[in-house]
């Protein structure tokens, strides 16, 4: 193989297709990027068997072939290269020479014909949408799924279709979060459950542009993303995911309007004073037009008033605070509603329009 | 005590003060800042009994009064606060109360008379320089000292002064690192090695502003660094250091002159085959109008020319590519002159105007 590509367009390809490179030690080769020139174009591969990333760059192919080349040497080396063309051309022996300017590398690449291949997906429908709510609604649900490898299904995010709306849903036992982005087309409907740790791949992928789009293929085991020149294949879950409408209700028995940023940083300030392992709530009082925000612990203690806009009866309740921080992060309303029901009952952080549901369980709290 | 003022004043002092904060956990009033309100202004303090840094900041003083508060919570809390002002409390039982806003925390302080003050530095000459400077020296030499408690002079730096110049001399045993500065007048010659902490604590604290000063002042036990509402007081290192005119030479056999951004990135590129552990050299063949580099390893091999200008003998030599790149990275200029004897003496680093001089001792290598 020898072929001729600029550092930059290298160094981009080389950015996307790690993350999908494995750590895994008993399977050399998968620590690996499979550099693959044919007459066409140049391919970059990773895969850990989970997941698996190619994206194709231009370049001059003098003659094509294969290599696999250990992923963090070659990415290192390919980052410190000159700004400028480089050629990497590979002998019988897997050896790699790669140069740029006056700068010249060789190390040992291991047998392309050795690195797995990407499972071949059947593309049927493929529902689009932009690659800035594909990041959004990822970062909007992402962070209540659980890593518990024991609730295999947990760790990862339900992504159903049905009719012209897309569904993303996580959850971990204590907390969901919902999100819906209409479609531009209707599609036959499905359910898939996406690992999470595919999705945080995407995410740090994708452009998050507002007009630069996804395209989703999913099989009965794989989802398939494609966009610019790249494609990512990932596992699905397998098994039935949670009835979620069974554990959402619309009845509620206190209804509060709050300025999302005030209250954000009022918990954030409040659980200055407990510790991770402390797992204490903090306590808040909610009465005609204002909202108490007490915490009570071993470092001190905080309080602070916040007003607000109330329908229905007075209540005391607990929350981790940390649930309810992750949650308002990721609202971009300036003012939200909270429907509450009593102290044992879930809370919803939800929006008129519909787009999004956030459950959150109380927690406890010596009164 | 009872005192008023603004967020960003007290963070910014807090900030500043914190650096002196210890980590000691069988002292626990080291780990506190003090707050000290008297009639004319509310001064910040910490000391871990090495380093002692003292600030002070304006602000309304309803009660004179003193408290020493835990370091850390302090400042989270401060940090915390909405950008206001924010009032200081504290009843005779040290419980502090800090309000902001609708926000009031409440947490313990301890006994302001128990926290050791700074010690009494008698102030008789001052040496002048800009925060620039100082920043400047400190970045340039602090790379080189030890961090062997063993050799305890190794881990300060030198500060000399002599007529109207300041000398900054650093060394670990296998480099020297020297920087001079013209000071604006002439003053009595001293000679004191300040704790490498302490100047790195200083270079974060100090604005780098070329029109910002530093008053240094020393006495025998200690230095003070005064500079805008701060004072610095740290303890010296006893003991004579090291003799630095008996290891300089300047007798040489081959001098080349080299683009520093080049060899930099060059050595840079060599030194991903290298493990820190490897303890492998890069090797510097030196022709006429040419410097080869090169590097063999487990991980494979880089080979890279760089031209040059030369004078005296053709040299093969091995460094630690680390301590060149330490040195290249500090050094502005765009040419860089360095000067050999043989594959076994200290290769030397300096510039025609004598401003720096960082000498590196050569490694063996199999040839």
């Amino acid at each position: 193989m020898k072929i001729i590509c600029t550092k930059s367009d290298l160094v981009h390809a080389v950015s996307i297709v790690s993350k999908a490179v494995s750590n895994n030690t008993t399977l050399p080769i998968l620590k690996c990027i499979l550099i693959e020139a044919s007459t066409e174009n140049i391919k970059l591969t990773a895969n850990d068997m989970e997941l698996g990333i190619e994206t194709t760059i231009d370049g001059q192919i003098h003659q094509p072939g294969k290599i696999a080349i250990e992923a963090k040497l070659f990415s290192e080396i390919v980052r410190k290269l000159p700004d400028n063309d480089i050629t990497i051309e590979t002998d019988d022996q897997y050896k790699a020479t790669i140069t740029c300017e006056k700068a010249c590398f060789q190390i040992m690449g291991q047998e392309g014909e050795e690195f797995p291949s990407l499972p071949e997906i059947e593309k049927n429908q493929s529902i689009t949408l932009s690659q800035f709510s594909l990041k959004e609604v990822i970062r909007q649900t992402i962070f209540s799924i659980s890593d518990n490898e024991n609730t295999k299904l947990m760790t990862g995010e339900l992504f159903e279709v049905k009719d012209d709306k897309l569904s993303v849903v996580s959850l971990d036992g204590h907390r969901i979060s919902i999100r819906h982005i209409e479609l531009k087309d209707h599609y036959d409907p499905f359910k898939v459950v996406v690992p999470g740790k595919t999705l945080q791949e995407i995410v740090k992928i994708i452009s998050g542009e507002m007009d630069e789009n996804v395209s989703i293929y999913v099989t009965s085991k794989h989802i398939l993303f494609e966009f610019d020149n790249t494609r990512v294949v990932s596992r699905l879950l397998e098994g039935e995911y949670y009835k979620i409408s069974q554990m959402l209700s619309s009845d509620y028995e206190t209804k509060i309007t709050i300025n999302k940023k005030e209250f954000l940083n009022c918990i954030d300030r409040a659980s200055l004073l407990i510790r991770e392992s402390d797992k204490k709530p903090i306590i808040i009082d909610i009465a005609d037009h204002s909202l108490k925000l007490n915490i009570n612990s071993f470092f001190g203690s905080m309080e602070e008033e916040i007003l607000i806009q109330k329908e229905g009866r007075d209540l005391l309740i607990g929350f981790n605070p940390k649930f309810l921080m992750d949650v308002l992060r990721v609202i971009d309303d300036e003012e939200i509603n909270i429907y509450l029901v009593n102290p044992k009952a879930p809370c919803y952080i939800k929006d008129d329009a519909g787009t999004y549901n956030y459950l959150i369980l109380p927690v406890n709290f010596n009164h």
